[in-house]
């Protein structure tokens, strides 16, 4: 298995903006990229052949909720996530840390980690580091991330610098696991909304030999430019020969404006979770097309690009999702990550080409937000 | 565009089985032939290109469906069906008749045809022969069926010929229509489950010039020796040289059974509805995948069939259904009309080999109703 390695190509010279390669045991990931959710072992409503159709690079999985549906047992005989849901190109999972305290019932938070109770069915488990680092080594991700405690938006200096020094402490155990030969382990700077402390969650951590730098405990609710100031914040202390990531982001501006302060890897739900209330990403901008003004326009959905989803027309769209076929979730679902690949694509190019200013504008200009 | 013909080209030794091509606008159908139900302009779950994917050679519309949504005023701007939902191959509509009769509030009916309400909102509409014919030639199908009053079961022998002496005056009116050039009209032949009004009725209506006929009124109920019998009786009075067409159904045994007494085309929500179930049709079977011991079976779904979704583990599968994925329906329809699919190839080429009987009784093992 080749290791993984992290190549820098090239530096924009207008910003810190970055273009490079990374190489996993499952293949090569461009960057800047952006990463389709598959919480459950699946991007909703699509199969594995329509993700390699759009040449997804990438993918996430969700630890917190792999390890109660299927559970571990089953995972572990199918011999991992790869194998159990035959996806053979690069899968991230996060640690269960940010579901743990988000959407399950908390009992206890103790130094080794956190009893809770399902969201589903009220079971009880327990979550630390340890456990998140044993239940990454059996899904076989490539880039394993570690357990952290990822503080709410809004909250005091003091909360936010006990959940980083937790963070920290528990980052050091995480590194010290054994995971799979073809496993890479990413730190996670914390530090909520203040500079000081994500200069110091960020210092720290990369005295640690991790892979690659996520910055976590953002995009949790706080305005643009707040999240925007926290990337500039932590970006000098992060080594620039590692992968950085940003947790959970974003709209497509959110993304180029991190892309800009330097950072490389990006996974959000938003084109998956609002294809499924018909919404559309599209380089016309954003479309409702639910909208009874769609129900006669013949035009493509999105004629700049040439996926079949993208070249159906809107009142074909429109009419399955307003009959309840998931047929038209599916569809919205491809056109929306066919959106956000063409998107990276265009954004490494313009990085290339030194036309990345020019780029930024047209995006602002369709994706204000 | 060339026009619609029928070439018989094998008869089976053993029984009234034939093997035979149907030549349309849109392509050829080898026969006998299943054809998926797209009722509302999409086969539920799937995209086109994954119908072509599995190679399917003809789907079915719904014109009751289809009139009331998207409504005619948005296909007929569209320039038909095919073009709305960019679908190249044929496309066989029923006439309405059928959902009018069975889904909707009946308000009234006259020898004009049917005032009735939407099952959706309550809205009024008429159906008759020549709205039918009006709506199907807009619908731009390959195959159109006649506008007919499909008897329920059980009925009285009065009642029974009430409606075929009614569908056979339709029958003539809708022969009378001036249909898209490329569009052939399909007879149907009632007469409930008394032999001596299925005489009449396929005597009658073979003296129009339908380019094929149709056994309609069964898989309403009745049971599966009624309904061959039905069949047995109506087969004599068709004429060899054209299509014969079983509306509505049926399981595996159903249309093996139909196909020996000399029927060449099927129809049936069966796969892509018991799909969203959770009941896959295989060559092993029927299998509920939702069962809890398929949780750890790691076997492919349908090791006899190389389909993607034949080629998953059991277990994920289940698991996807288990945790409402929707991806599980779309796997498991696929499967199904991918099992559908190879049945109906299997079927065509036993009859051309005179292996029929041996066919005839493996597949009664494994589909005993």
């Amino acid at each position: 298995m080749p290791s993984f390695n992290f190549q820098l190509q090239h530096q924009s010279d207008v910003s810190k903006a970055r273009v490079g390669k990374i190489n996993t045991a499952h293949g090569v990931i461009e960057t800047p990229v952006f990463m389709p959710v598959g919480t459950r072992g699946v991007v909703k409503t699509l199969t594995q052949p329509q993700l390699i159709e759009l040449n997804v690079p990438i993918i996430l999985g969700n630890t917190y909720h792999l390890m109660l549906k299927p559970g571990m047992p089953i995972i572990h005989k199918a011999g991992g996530l790869h194998s159990f849901m035959k996806w053979d190109r690069p899968i991230l999972t996060d640690s269960g840390g940010y579901q743990v305290f988000s959407l399950s019932s908390l009992n206890k938070i103790t130094e080794e980690g956190v009893f809770f109770q399902s969201h589903i069915d009220g079971s009880k488990h327990f979550l630390g580091p340890i456990e998140s680092m044993q239940i990454q080594k059996t899904l076989g991700s490539d880039i394993v991330m570690v357990f952290d405690e990822c503080s709410p938006y809004p909250c005091t200096w003091d909360q936010a610098k006990k959940a980083l020094d937790r963070t920290y402490r528990w980052a050091k155990i995480c590194r010290e696991f054994d995971l799979q030969e073809h496993q890479n382990l990413f730190g996670i700077v914390q530090g909520g909304t203040y500079a000081d402390l994500r200069e110091i969650s960020a210092k720290s951590l990369v005295e640690l030999p991790f892979e690659g730098f996520a910055i976590g405990g953002l995009s949790v609710g706080e305005p643009m430019d707040v999240m925007n100031a926290m990337i500039e914040v932590t970006e000098p202390f992060l080594p620039r020969s590692k992968p950085r990531y940003l947790m959970g982001v974003g709209t497509p501006r959110n993304i180029i404006e991190a892309v800009m302060r330097g950072v490389d890897m990006f996974d959000c739900v938003m084109p998956t979770r609002n294809a499924r209330n018909g919404t559309a990403f599209t380089w016309s901008g954003k479309i409702q097309i639910k909208a009874g003004r769609y129900a006669d326009d013949f035009s493509p959905l999105d004629p700049e690009l040439n996926e079949y989803a993208s070249q159906l027309s809107k009142a074909y769209i429109r009419h399955l999702i307003n009959v309840d076929e998931v047929t038209g979730l599916t569809l919205v679902t491809l056109q929306n990550i066919a959106f956000y690949l063409d998107f990276m694509r265009k954004l490494r190019e313009s990085i290339l080409n030194g036309t990345l200013l020019d780029f930024y504008e047209k995006i602002i200009k369709i994706y204000p937000v």
